[in-house]
């Protein structure tokens, strides 16, 4: 390509310091170095991680840092030795990594890779600790190691997945962390059992996807929980068969739900990054066996609690980062199932623009009603 | 038998109100109504939950009342309809009931049989919820189902388990309560696999019953923590290989462990009933897949609480009771594997007394370098 080996400059979204407007700007992106990706972006959601660093709840957020996780483009160039993918593959960047080769991606108990993290935790790249992102010679901190409100990022290779060339990359963009994260706590975090009883807290993109996972693995009761009683039609198409509104109870909403399930839940996820509703999804899962999965991200510094009574009679307590997926090996699995149309994608999407637009974006992910917005980059 | 269908008068140690030593007494038992069975104890250890309620810090605790959970004996005579057991039968009281037939029994994923647990949760039987002691008529609670600090106590078919005769009762009353916790907790709760590393913090009876249970498993580290580093030695013959005393260091002991480990121990238990240490358990582990069991029993009101972060990089948090066995059926396998020496019971039993000593018995368990004290009941 024309482009390889060169310093490309294309309008990224700069986020300057915290809570104040992303500025479009004219950003250049150096040539990937050995082990390295460049991708040209054509399509990023937007997701709550972004607004939670954006909005200066993340104290290891870096600025100014380009944000954005959930994209899909196409390989530009790649760096020496780069053999995973090669220029012209369709990819989805994937802010988990997976190297094959590590501690964590060898031991066959999780997804968490830990090759790059302590480059990609501090916002650059591994090889030489420094960013691919720079304005007239002023770095830019990377994000996740993604960094897609951008045309082109640059990645490590082992944070992005080759993915069919059949698939539309509008789409299956979402399928880089919150539809994934959703179906994998169901599927491989919680390994939810045919008739198990589910509740679900937060019925946004994530808790939607919980929904039909749970569907998926045959739940016999879904019960999505929100403070939002209009989200219910939508939720009933992801899955969800019951509605419960806290606020249309005096009782602790966990009292509410082990009433309503003669004892509690067998599964409870908590999809919203609040540490007492944390509390109450593991309290209303039933004793013996009920396990509640924490797929939320709470701010900074917030803890859970709950007596110890809860976890010494049967109840376990898990967590989930990317709904313990391998990204590379997964996430090119899921666009298959997609395209098979054995999992919704299209369905989460309620909003598109441009990435000229962001701004407007991150309000609607606030005003509610948005689950998910996709930013075309080439506007 | 002749005592069969009458009241006997034996002596019990009864607890009149928290904190004031146990009164030996001439105490009325009544005989075993429908699904009942009277035992004659011969020995029965004290367990740290004796002390925990005797104490007054259980507030479901109920005086006056016969404690003690950890015993054996003989059956002297079953109420109409029981089949489980006989006159004549060596038996182990289970303050955890195992029916067969409740949700809990049937769900094949706990050991928490729920069918008695109304009654004995409030010191009663369960077909009057009445209680068979008495004292010149006024009603003396039973206590957890058991109530072994008797020469004979009464309790429900579906609490006892029916073991070889040819054990020796002054040695697997043990297998009543402590040395399963501990064994079943690595065996059925974690499930510790070969060459893991494990951590346990406090290393009395439990504790070391957990290092036995690793040793078993295969672990290839089994670290001991505990403030009193003259445990040691007897530790190291349960299998504990290393010992760290957070005494010994200035930093946190989540931290001294990770750093001795290469990222954290793949199993923890807390084995104390301390929510600091319970929190600590939990962050030693390692990121990805460390699994923390709480064992030990925490005072009223307490709580355990850690950053949310913990469990979303991949720890789990559980708990036990019991160990996880189910007691009627498995309580006469752990006694079998006794008698095939596959299993420590003897080497707990630092002290034996008689029933008439037992105020001495307490002392001795709060002063420490006392692991189980057996008391005889027939002196």
């Amino acid at each position: 390509m024309a482009t390889q080996g060169q310093v490309i400059t294309c309008k990224a979204a700069v986020a300057w310091e915290p809570n104040k407007p992303l500025v479009i700007e004219d950003v250049q992106v150096a040539p990937p170095q050995a082990g390295e990706v460049r991708v040209k972006i054509l399509y990023t959601a937007l997701c709550h991680t972004d607004a939670y660093t954006w909005g200066g709840k993340d104290p290891e957020g870096l600025f100014p840092c380009i944000l954005g996780h959930e994209a899909a483009g196409i390989v530009e160039s790649v760096g020496e030795g780069v053999t995973i993918v090669q220029p012209g593959d369709h990819v989805i960047p994937c802010y988990q990594a997976e190297c094959g080769e590590c501690k964590f991606c060898k031991s066959g108990k999780t997804n968490l890779c830990g090759k790059v993290r302590a480059a990609t935790g501090v916002g650059v790249m591994m090889s030489d600790r420094k960013s691919r992102f720079s304005i007239n010679g002023k770095p830019i901190y990377h994000f996740m190691g993604t960094s897609t409100f951008s045309q082109y990022t640059v990645v490590h290779d082992v944070s992005v997945a080759k993915i069919d060339p059949k698939a539309p990359l509008e789409k299956v963009c979402l399928l880089g962390c919150g539809v994934p994260t959703g179906l994998g706590a169901v599927w491989n975090t919680a390994k939810v059992e045919a008739g198990s009883i589910v509740a679900i807290f937060g019925l946004g993109t994530v808790g939607l996807a919980v929904a039909e996972g749970a569907k998926t693995a045959g739940a016999s009761r879904i019960i999505g929980v929100d403070i939002d009683s209009k989200k219910f039609d939508t939720a009933k198409k992801f899955g969800v068969t019951e509605f419960v509104n806290p606020k249309d109870h005096e009782k602790p909403i966990q009292q509410v739900l082990v009433d309503l399930t003669d004892g509690g839940v067998d599964y409870s996820f908590e999809c919203i990054g609040n540490v007492s509703v944390m509390r109450a999804a593991l309290e209303c899962c039933h004793k013996g066996w009920g396990t509640s999965v924490i797929v939320g991200v709470a701010a900074s510094g917030q803890e859970i609690s709950t007596r110890p009574f809860q976890l010494v009679t049967g109840r376990v307590w898990k967590g989930t980062a990317f709904g313990g997926f391998k990204s590379r090996s997964q996430v090119p699995w899921l666009v298959e199932k997609y395209l098979k149309k054995e999992i919704k994608v299209d369905e989460y999407i309620t909003h598109t623009l441009t990435l000229g637009e962001i701004n407007k974006a991150f309000d609607l992910m606030h005003e509610g009603g948005c689950l998910r917005c996709v930013l075309s980059t080439d506007a």
